[in-house]
Parts: C-alpha cells; structure tokens; sequence
C-alpha cells in the first residue's frame, strides 16, 4: 500500500495528499468551511449478559486482556498521555503485540513522548505500522527521517476526539491506565500512588473503542469515586506493580522563566492584555505551562490582585501557579485538561473548583459548540510565524517534526490569540515569509508579541483602534520581521524532499499540512 | 395505523404484540437470552462553526426554541421528571405544541405524574399520539381505559436509557429543565431555588437527542459546576420565571412507617438480612422511599451502628435517612440516582460521598455491565406476587395501570431482592397464582417477607440453608397463599378486557407482557 496518493492544493494553497494509508481524507477548506453530513461512530450494543454479575472484571495480566481483546494485525491500539513522560503502559502493550508476531498496529495515542523512544524498533519490524498522534522528540525524529511504515497523522486533543467521533479513526483496543480503578472498570487520575490528575484524554477511547482495557496499580473496592472513566464502557481490568511514574509527569519548563528577554515578553503581553481591556473583572484565560506563559499568569495574577479583581475561570495545564490563585480567591474556576505537577494533581483531588475536563467538553470542533472559543484570552507557543499570521507549532525551521499539536489549534478559537515569541532562536528568525508547517491559519491568531515589538492582525481592527496611542512598541509583522532579518540575515528555507512523511490535521478533520522528509 | 398487531405467546407464557405502533418489537425471551446484535444510534455530527462562539445559546422564548428545533406533527419529545410532582415545563412543551397546531406527537417522559394530568386534554384532541413512559395516576387510568389514540410502553428507567442508546426511540427534542444552567447549556440540578438534586434522567436524551433545549430559571456565567448535563450536547437555552416546584419534589411518602403491621415487616426484612449474612461489614444496599423501605433502611443502619461496621454504598432514591447514614460515617458512599427530599439535594451539593449516578452508570442493560447487580441486597415493593415469584409493580388487582416500573426491573439484578408486602390490601390477598401484569420475571425475585411469614424462592437453596434454624416464620409461597386466602377468600381475577393499551418492556428491550383495557 502506497503511503500517500492523489496530492492536492488545499484552501490554504498547501499541496496535500487526500488518500492517506489507503483512506480517503478531505483537504482543508478553510475555517469553519467544511461541515460534516455524516453520524457518529456507532459502538456495537452490548449486554450485561456477556459481562460478570458481581462487576469484577479483572483479568490476571495485561497479555491475557490483550488476548481476550482479539488483538490481531492491522488493530488500531490508543492509549493516553496523562503520565506524560512517565509512562509504563503503552511499551508493554506493544512488547506483548510483538511477542504474540502480531504486526500492522495503527498506534493511536493522545501524544508520545521521549520514554517511549524504545517503540522505534517496532516501528522498524513492522509490529507498529504507524504512529497517528503527536510525536515528541525521538519519534517524531524518526518519523521526519521517512523511516516509518505507514503515514503519521497529527491531530491536535479536539482533533483526536473528533476522529474517533466522528468515526474516522475506529479504535480497536483503547488501554487506559489508571492511578486509581475499581474491577468494574470505574477509574480516575486524581488519587493513588502515580496520581497524574485526570484522564480525559482517555474519555473518547472509552466511549468509542470496540474493547476497553483498564490498567491500574491501585485497586479500591467499588466504586471508585470521582469515576473520570466509566466502568459501564469498560471490559477488562488489569492490575500491574507500576502504572506510571509521577515524578516524571512533570515535564517540560513549568517554572517561571528567569530569561531576560522571556521576561520582557511576558510583561508586553500582560501590558498588552490591559492596555487593551482583555483583562478585566470576571475574564477568562489560558496560558501553557511554558516559562512566558507561567510568567504572563502571574502578571495577570498581580494584576487581579491589585484591582481586587477575579478571573471566573483558566483553562489550563495546571500546575501550581493557577493552582495558587485558586487557593487565593484570584480565580473561580479552573478548568483543568491535564495537569502539568502534582500540585495541580492535589489541587483537583481537593477542589471542587479544580474541574476535570476533556477534548469533548472544551476541543471538540464536531459539537455543539465547545469551551475553547469562549475563552478571552489564550497565550499560545509557536515554533514559527508567517507574515499573514499563520503559525507553525510541530516543526523545527530545519524541518523536523519534533512536537505534537496538542490543544493549540483548539485554543486558537478563543477571543484573542496571542503568540509571545523571542524575535530569533539560535539566530534564526522565527518571523517568516511562509511557515515551514502550516498549523494554525493567520486569521485566527491576532497579536504576535516579541521583545522588540508586537504586531496586531489587520483583521483585528479593534485591536489596533484600542492600541494605537499606546506606549507599548506596535509595529506590523513585516517591521518585526524586518528588524529580524536586519540581526539575523535572511534565513534559508530548510532543504526537505518532496515527500510526505506526516499530515497535520485540521480540528475539522480535513487536511491541513504535509511535513516532508528531512 | 393499528395500535397494535402480530399477538404472540412470549417465553414468559404471556400474549404480546410484536408490532406496536407500526414498529416491529421483540417478544421477551428469557433473562438474558436476547442478545442485541446491532449498534448504538448514531446522532447527527455536529459543527462548531454552527454555534454561536461565544457559548451563548439563549433564546428568548421556549417557544421560539421549539420552533428552532423543528417542532412538527409526528415527532418524539422528551422530558425528565426530576422535579417528580412539581414539573411546570412538561405542560408548557404541549400548551405550545398544541397553539402551533401540531399533532400526533410522542411524549417520551422519564415519568409522567399527577401534575401532567391536564395533558389528558392533548391526547384527546391528538396533539399528543402516546406517552411513552411511566404514569402514575390519571394518565395512567386514562390509558387503562383504552382512551389514549396511540399505544403506550412502559420501560424502566433502564430501559429508557437502552431504548433511547439502541435506537429504539429517537428523541427528536429533549427539553431538559434545569434548576441551575450557563448560556452553554451546561446544567445542574443540585442548586438554584428549584434544586432537584441531580439530572441523570435526562442524560441519554441529551446524548442521543436530535435537539436539546435546556430551560433553566437560574442562568449562572459560565460555568456552571457541576456540569450534570453537558452543554457540548446542547442546542439551546431558555429562560423562565420558575422551572419547577421545588416542594413538590416530595411526593410520595418519605417518612418511616407507623402502621404496626408494615413495621412488623421491616424488622422481618432486617432480621432476615442479618441472619443471613447479608448484611456485613462493607455490604451495600438498596431500599426505596416507601414508609416500609425507610423502616427496614432504618434497621440496617441500628445493626452497622452496633457492630461498627459500615456500608460501602447505598444506592438510592435518597432522602434524609441515608443522608444522615452518610453524616454519621455509616457508609462510604450514597449513589444517587434520584433525590427524593430537600435533604437529598441538600446532600448533593455539599458531600463528594453523594454520588450523582444515572441510568447509564446504574441500570443500562445493554452497557458493559451496571451496578444493579453489584448491590448486596434490595428492598423492593410490588402491587401483585404469584406463587412462581413473579411480581407485578404497575397495575392494580383492579387491572388499572396506577405506576410506573421506575428502576424496579432493573433493580431485580441485585445479588438478593427481597420484597417486603402485607399479605393482603383492603382484604385482597397480595400473593396469586398468577400476576395480573408481569413486570418482573420470579427467578430474579429471591424473598418475600410478610407480617405472617417469608418465603424464599426455591432456587435460592444457599439462603434456605442459611435460614433453616432461622426464628423467623419461614414459609413456602403456598403456605402463605393460603394463609391469605384463608382469611380474604380466594381473589376473583379482574374483568379485563382482550383488548391491549399498553405493554411492559423488559430491561433488554423485548416485550414482557401487554396491559389490557379495563
């Protein structure tokens, strides 16, 4: 099977196959273009007759539930990221696949991370055939060099969900690991001894997958209350030493950033945000778990606190800073999608204004509306910017794909889009004439901020109406970009091939972007 | 169209029809002989770019949220009766439907109850086709007495859930009145001056619905915690003077018996429980808001005081007494599926131990398993027993359908149900030869305790054993027959006519017998 076929130029003039491992996809056509005719997913019916009377539903191994799952080639195995970089399970599972000479898995996890850079060799033996969903680091690496099977397909959290809605991905086997499950299957991340905080990543998988795998080293006798996963979608339960590593759910910065020019830029933004009224008594946010983001929080944080002011509610990542003006009275709400430290896993375990969300309650771009685009304010990352605003987020200017999309195109829906970015990084430019990838379209990404200037989308003229006496440096994306070039040089385009290695999704499900080989 | 047609013999011996309202249903085959083969119902996808992006769903009328939705001759409308005798919003849906001149609609209500009685005049004049749905009181002696156009079923709130999962009934409006709501359409029954406790009636309606409309009298910013109904699933939003009558969510008797002979029964019932070891430490029980239910709850909570134990979880119905249970530390949890008093709600709000459950988690047959079956034992009522053990909880030795099955079908699956009756009413013996209306099948059906004996069921051998040097008068069923008959005289069987006006689903969705025309 051919990995791509029938390339087209989509609505962003981006070349992009339409026939993806021998399915159908649609390009994208624009924002809020394409509307779905189609229905749900429909998971077969089930029947309380096929499941055990007392509700225990636990099986002596992961191998045995695997088994009993049908595992076969050509499934389609999911698996969530809520331990992030501490992850146990996912590896088992494909060490047993390939133990059993199973081959052509479709790997679906809501993200990869570095710890699971020993699953290159089964991409290499064709136990695993592809990986659709965020690569950080060594697979994604591994991916950019052509080297895997199948074709990888990015989507971002909401993008996720909407597939396995919308039944575009069909998953097979979802195992979901659990700090905490009773045998009926109820399961939650908020307690036990690798507590990572919520499992909504995993919500979609339980209600869609064909078979459901709990996997938890923390038995409690039923019910296992909060139950963030319900044991009525639920098969199977497996108990193991070790479900996850916490201490590694910590990755990434999630310390305030003590870099200069990261500070200057978190001040502008918040300065900004005020300036233009974004901030006021009972707004909203979300901000990453990244330096200038947490430093861009506590701006906001001093701000509130100043003007006795309160947030009504922060997306979030959390980690201790939203988890601190929570405990202060500084904001109603938080409204957690995964959470980044183990303060925000305690803060959710003891709040009940510390709520578990998930893709389908704030991502899902197939529902009835969703969370994201009533947010006033969210400050997003980027690794490169366009001057029509368009935004790049998975790959490196050298072309590798080294990052997932994860919530950021869903985040791009809020009131106002804010991308705070150094001006350079290791002297190249990150304001360009055209991203290397196209993640997010520049008419949904209204302020860029650097430490040498903010630039304002055109579209967003009530922006620069608000702004236009400000002391804050206002310039347009060209004079940034300019000013970069002037520093830097103008910086070469990266030499990739013409082939695809990895399309990225947008949150509608058409085709965005391809990433090609490096 | 016929009411009804294809009149078969079903595995329980009993004469159904298989074409009800023109749609072809399965005749009862045994429990947990039918196995559904096909896929749950499958709802239009939607898309965010259809909703307004700043969540706010609000129109200014129900009305003009009706008209939106589509509102035509025909349709199926759903509502939940949360607010049991004090609904206000249910009769305003067909004041409109009928204004708007459209016919032949089908009421899918959770319940229907005395309040709705004015409904009467809509089936009359074929605004409204059928209720589906329990009918407590006048609707349901209007049914009894052939007058409804269409033909009226009866499911258990977990048969609700199924019916609406497999595509049985598509709801084509849920109207979801909410004590508290955010413009999202985000809801909460456990707060707001008409708090109801919780919404787990109307979860699969806003699943599964084509449009859902929630009405709310207490809008909060978003958003509204907790989210009991999720506003992803949700169209629009209305607000209105008053949702609900709050004092009239206590309907029923919820106080503890005082008739010697039903506290005769109760301290049977507990003293059977305990000395057959059903109650220990760690058990879990269901017993319902009846005078006789609240007695032996009562009991059960005496005995874990002496020996200082406690109850892992009651499910419940629940209301001050297990409310004070979970204050007193007595049990771990309450499971709530509905809040029969202002303590209920109260309870709710204020304890993570109350537990708000719905149909899906507790009674839905066709899930991966519920919990109905997980409960140690529970205590249940019935209008009608025969000697097989069947039992009959909706219609009258009179033959007049007075109730609704609620979650008692689904309740049968505990590990024992023990149904505590008199021995006969108004000199009407309780125990037959055979059951006017089969609603529940006698193998599920374990002891019946009466103020003059118990029997237990043949096939419970281990709870004979245990009882047989029991002080307890333990009787077969033919004793205690004939012990009523002794007394009352041997019942006449009621002058019904062959005509059918209802049928009885069982909890996999197959017809397990017809109610007939009085």
């Amino acid at each position: 099977m051919k990995k791509y076929d029938k390339v087209v130029k989509n609505a962003a003039g981006r070349l992009v196959p339409t026939i993806i491992n021998g399915e159908e996809h649609i390009p994208y056509q624009g924002v809020g273009k394409y509307k779905p005719t189609g229905r749900k997913h429909a998971p077969s019916i089930s029947s309380c007759a096929d499941y055990p009377a007392d509700g225990n539903k636990t099986l002596s191994s992961l191998k045995e539930a695997l088994i009993k799952a049908g595992l076969k080639d050509g499934m389609t195995i999911s698996s969530h990221h809520h331990f992030r970089n501490g992850d146990l399970i996912a590896k088992q599972v494909f060490d047993i696949a390939h133990e059993m000479g199973v081959k052509d898995l479709r790997w679906y996890p809501s993200a990869s991370f570095p710890c699971q850079a020993d699953l290159i060799k089964y991409l290499e033996d064709g136990t695993i055939n592809r990986i659709e969903g965020s690569m950080n680091g060594p697979l994604g690496k591994f991916t950019s060099e052509g080297k895997m099977k199948g074709m990888s397909i990015l989507r971002s959290h909401g993008g996720r969900y909407q597939a396995i809605q919308d039944g575009e991905v069909q998953i097979d086997i979802a195992i979901i690991a659990a700090p905490t499950a009773d045998a009926f299957g109820n399961a939650t991340g908020d307690r036990g001894p690798a507590a990572c905080g919520l499992l909504g990543f995993a919500l979609g998988d339980s209600q869609y997958a064909d078979k459901v795998i709990v996997v938890t080293d923390n038995l409690v006798p039923f019910p296992c209350i909060p139950w963030q996963i319900h044991g009525n979608y639920v098969d199977y339960v497996v108990v193991v030493d070790k479900v996850g590593l916490p201490e590694r759910i910590v990755s990434g910065t999630t310390q305030i950033t003590k870099s200069p020019d990261r500070l200057l830029i978190a001040e502008m933004t918040a300065q900004f945000c005020d300036e233009a009224e974004i901030i006021k008594d009972g707004f909203s946010y979300q901000a990453g778990a990244g330096g200038t983001a947490l430093s861009i929080g506590n701006y906001f944080r001093d701000i509130l606190k100043d003007r006795g002011w309160k947030a009504r509610f922060i997306r979030a990542g959390s980690n201790k800073y939203p988890v601190q003006m929570l405990e202060e009275g500084l904001v109603d709400y938080i409204l957690d999608g995964q959470t980044f430290d183990l303060e925000g896993v305690r803060s959710m375990r003891e709040n009940a204004g510390h709520v578990n969300t998930s893709p389908f309650t704030s991502y899902n771009y197939h529902g009835k509306g969703n969370f994201a685009s009533m947010v006033d304010v969210v400050i997003l990352g980027a690794t490169e910017v366009d001057v029509d605003f368009n935004a790049n987020v998975v790959t490196h200017s050298d072309g590798y794909l080294l990052h997932g999309i994860g919530g950021w195109q869903n985040c791009l829906f809020a009131k106002t889009t804010i991308i705070p970015i150094p001006l350079f990084r290791d002297r190249m430019p990150v304001i360009l004439d055209e991203v290397t990838t196209l993640c997010g379209p520049g008419e949904l990404i209204d302020v860029i901020v650097t430490e040498r200037g903010i630039a304002i989308n055109p579209l967003r003229k009530d922006l620069l109406e608000k702004m236009k006496n400000s002391s804050l440096p206002i310039k347009t994306i060209h004079e940034l970009k300019g000013e970069a070039e002037r520093i830097c040089g103008k910086p070469e385009k990266p030499a990739l091939s013409d082939e695809f290695v990895s399309v990225i999704k947008w949150v509608d499900g058409t085709v965005i972007d391809a990433v090609r080989k490096v």
